[in-house]
């Protein structure tokens, strides 16, 4: 966790998503290389990339995370590897937004469309 | 939070959903129908029932969300005030189960076909 960015947040990567692609089953899965893509854009200063397992959005994969202490936590689908610049700008937004809570408009287009679900903070719930 | 269960969890309730109906404007909105309906049924013991603002599953509404310290949040959806038993039902599953992780084949039906999303714990991310 930086010091300069005291709100460090979490950037989960479903690497388990096939994306309803009738694959090859040896091809390397498309949540891995989202998270590959993830890792070589580089990310935001306080956004730590992690692996996941399953993140139960199958049908509107690919899917990522953004959580962090005391935030709302949020889900975003139909994502492609390609995507990795827009999530990391969407990370930094987040990351810089009192309580996750980053105004629709500012949100990337595809955030604003693609938004699967979110969950309040544990610490303030109601 | 009950002795009897240390491990006690959260059912939030998007109060908000209008689950895609062209109601009244003027009438409760399904979402907080839900909620009343769950308040009257009563929950089990551990489960305590948070009204929450907008889950972001509005195309699919509506939307509970069970969570806790040390285990992964679930978003379930497309569910109607007339299924409280069953979401308590599931919820005392989840409240019971290490993780949160209630194997796919003890949930209730409509859980199985209809969780939305779902995040890990915050405690232990990977």
């Amino acid at each position: 966790m930086s010091a300069a960015h005291p709100g460090a947040v979490d950037l989960l990567v479903c690497t388990t998503c096939r994306r309803a692609d009738p694959a090859d089953p040896d091809a390397p899965r498309p949540g891995a290389l989202l998270h590959d893509a993830l890792a070589a854009n580089g990310l935001p200063e306080g956004v730590r990339l992690i692996a996941t397992d399953c993140l139960s959005n199958c049908t509107r994969g690919c899917t990522v995370a953004l959580r962090g202490p005391g935030r709302w936590s949020y889900v975003y689908g139909n994502l492609d590897p390609a995507q990795a610049p827009l999530i990391a700008e969407g990370a930094a937004l987040f990351r810089d937004a009192p309580g996750g809570l980053v105004p629709w408009r500012d949100r990337p287009e595809h955030f604003r469309k693609n938004c699967i679900a979110r969950i309040p903070p544990m610490e303030a719930p109601e």
